[in-house]
């Protein structure tokens, strides 16, 4: 077995990269901080892309694309954007090569730089607000309600696979409204899309709320976000959605006559989620034997493998197969029939553990006699035998179970790891010992910021659920009326 | 009518880009040569991509995803590629901006300069081949069958929206196989598949051939093209196909140990096609009223406008109109029923022509009392008052019949566009008509080369079906076994 994992609690960070690795998800490239997302990988993204396309097209977006370059100057324009964004960036100066002729090879050819400098785009708001303007006139030109996917690229210094690389692909939807209720309703709305995914699709229980004023988007007046917890105890950032006010419509002077005849400027919002969802999907239900995908991602939700002596035996358990695939696709379910024979059984059940797919399907002579098949569930690790007949509604009903189950894992691991402290000692114990931890804090930046410094825990949300109750910060002691949620973060 | 285009014979040129721009395909953005593709643009490609998508799979393929960014040093591995390529493209120097302190704004941190310069991929073979390097050692891990959607960046310096724009959207192919005829059989494979697209979904006949050494891929031994001709007599490049034998392999070192042991270079294919498509699509069906699309691409089929004086006669309408709507919607017809009343029906009447909506559908009180609607074909502009009993029905066939009947019409077109000619001065005159001209020719670089500077003309292809006759080359005299397909193109 060449590709055995490292075990989490030997070296949680070592066993997700070798997971990432060896399942076939990604790798690193040539070029610093950029990855290559493999097909399998990429499979599971094109599902989670298709999702959120459907939930994106059902509340009324429609998708478009902007330029891959920004012109430096855009970036000046809005005075809190310029601030948290524009400078670790991939810099565009020059548009030509020409061959080197002392060096040999291609240099850059000194006499085409540009007049000014194109950003490779960290996040588009600039140049949509600046391709808004054309668009907007009157509030009959509003809402607009746009998604874009995309890559950017914010030249990170330390990257992991998924979690933070300098290249990424995301979505990032943009919306143009006439009020500033109907864009605080958008803001909201998709960041409820978002937690619906993240819980129904990603088998991955969200914490929803809103961002300090430090952890806010760069120019926005609020930020939602939606807060899950990794098996390691840290706590993943999964989705943002931003409510951006008038902010880059007065950078961009974008205004709209009103029904009344009143001229005012335009309410934006913005949301996004990126390939990172590909890292706390892995982080979030995989074990030491690799990843365990929930069904509704897999690329394919079944694997069948024959069990066999000689060509004969083969034949006809793969005519047995067959039937059983039909029967399967009939219910929309995707399976795979591994009959290669360059690897032996053994070997095809680690692979697809390692790959994670939710439920493996063994089949040899004997089951062939008997009208039975071994069937092995990845969350649980748990194998059956049971009567071919009537196994695809048996898996049918299996691959709910899967998904309901990964998510209850979740949700407890979650809830185990979850603790009210009011003291400031017991918020240390509880942040070195790692989990959500919910206590109370006197609503200012500066305590904020010196609790991060001692314990590296920040504030993840304001939960949008919440009881009010008297209480003082555990930091500074002054009364505060809530608790917020914090934790060590990626 | 503000929004009346130029017509085609006034000036070509400026009808197309009218059109684009009208219609809400996609406009020019702040960033020289780059595009905006607006929603409805959008919506046409994501219906090509996603049939395109589906054909790669049904063949084999998966998707994967490579960096934006290629070191500059992989340009010079290949010697031929770096001719034909890494010229004119953006290359990144620097990543990151700070404020300027004289200035204000934001300025290139000079700090930040990359030790090697990182090119923004103009085509991916070199990094998609250094990747590849590590995943092959055995014909066991042969073909690999890859396919990327991305965003590639060429420094045009003459941008037209779609034609030709700096940065666009394409699919790349990029194929491993352990022997030449495997890959050869895939670089046909292919050009297949996209001329099955072409025909079949956008209606567009094309012709499938070989490209000459001057106009083949720079890398490739042979370049497999689908040419299309346009209204105004000029040849659009839809797609190309390129057998790059061993010439990759080689550059980056990609060798396998075969079944019988010995050791090779792996073989190489790489295909594509780009939003270009859209511009193809646009130019062959249009005419001077709008976009001419065909139903199999149309973001909706059918768009149904009520004709009404007051709300009653509104709500009656929209009663009737639902029950359509759903019997279009249970055959899989996808269809908009406009009822916004800040329009005259005239007035969406013109805008759907512009937009290029295969089917409209009007619907007044008359229409209730007779139980009939009106409905538009806009392929022929031809109007009929039909029963709505069984209107479901009628539109399935109708939208079949249109999408065969603008094929039909294209084709038709290059029919009467197409010539063979034998003289120099024929070749000439045929050449400033416009159209497909075929005509025999001598097989050097210097004959094509020489034609082409006196005439603006170029070797399309020399299509894949041909019949063998005796001739001499126009331009030479020598003799010639074939002819040849010629064309002023895009």
């Amino acid at each position: 077995m060449a590709k055995v994992l490292t075990s989490r609690s030997e070296n949680y960070s070592q066993w997700y990269q070798d997971l990432v690795i060896k399942a076939d998800l990604a790798e690193n490239s040539a070029v610093r901080g950029s990855m290559v997302i493999k097909p399998y990988g990429y499979a599971i993204w094109e599902k989670m892309q298709a999702e959120l396309d459907r939930m994106f097209k059902e509340t009324g977006h429609e998708n478009a694309y902007f330029p891959l370059f920004i012109p430096k100057s855009f970036f000046s324009k809005e005075a809190s954007h310029v601030e948290g964004f524009a400078k670790e960036c991939a810099v565009v100066t020059h548009y030509r090569l020409k061959n080197d002729e002392v060096n040999g090879g291609v240099m850059v050819d000194p006499d085409a730089k540009l007049e000014e400098e194109l950003i490779v785009r960290p996040t588009s708001e600039t140049i949509i607000w600046n391709t808004y303007k054309n668009w907007i006139q009157s509030y009959r030109d509003l809402p607009i309600l746009i998604n874009q996917w995309a890559n950017v690229v914010r030249w990170e210094m330390r990257t992991r696979l998924f979690l933070r690389t300098a290249e990424f692909l995301w979505q990032e939807g943009h919306t143009a409204h006439a009020t500033k209720q109907e864009a605080i309703d958008e803001t909201k709305q998709m960041i409820n899309v978002y937690a619906d995914f993240a819980e129904n699709f990603m088998a991955l229980p969200v914490i929803k709320g809103t961002k300090t004023d430090n952890e806010r988007f760069a120019g926005a007046l609020e930020t939602y976000t939606i807060e899950a917890l990794m098996q390691d105890g840290k706590a993943l950032q999964s989705g943002t959605s931003h409510f951006l006010g008038q902010n880059f419509a007065k950078a961009f002077d974008v205004k709209f006559a009103s029904k009344e005849g009143t001229e005012d400027y335009v309410w934006a919002t913005s949301w996004g989620v990126s390939t990172r969802l590909m890292g706390a999907l892995i982080m979030a239900h995989s074990d030491d034997k690799g990843l365990v995908l929930p069904p509704k991602l897999a690329p394919y939700q079944v694997v069948i493998v024959p069990i066999y002596r000689n060509e004969e035996q083969l034949a006809a358990i793969s005519e047995k197969v067959n039937e059983i695939v039909s029967k399967l696709k009939v219910k929309g379910i995707s399976v795979r029939y591994d009959d290669k024979d360059n690897r032996k059984p053994g070997w095809k059940f680690a692979e697809y553990e390692l790959k994670g797919v939710p439920v493996r399907i063994a089949i040899g002579p004997r089951d062939l006699e008997n009208g039975t098949v071994e069937i092995a569930r990845r969350d649980t690790l748990e194998k059956n035998v049971t009567s071919i007949e009537g196994v695809d509604e048996y898996i049918e009903n299996l691959l709910d179970e899967i998904q309901e189950n990964i998510y209850a894992k979740a949700l407890n691991f979650r809830a185990e790891n979850t603790v009210k402290v009011d003291t400031y000692d017991a918020f240390k114990k509880a942040v070195k010992k790692g989990g959500f931890v919910l206590a109370h804090w006197d609503g200012t930046s500066e305590t904020e910021e010196r609790i991060k410094n001692e314990t590296k825990a920040t504030i993840r949300c304001l939960p949008l659920e919440y009881e009010e109750e008297e209480g003082v910060c555990i930091f500074s002691g002054k009364p505060s009326k809530r608790r917020v949620l914090f934790a060590q973060a990626y």
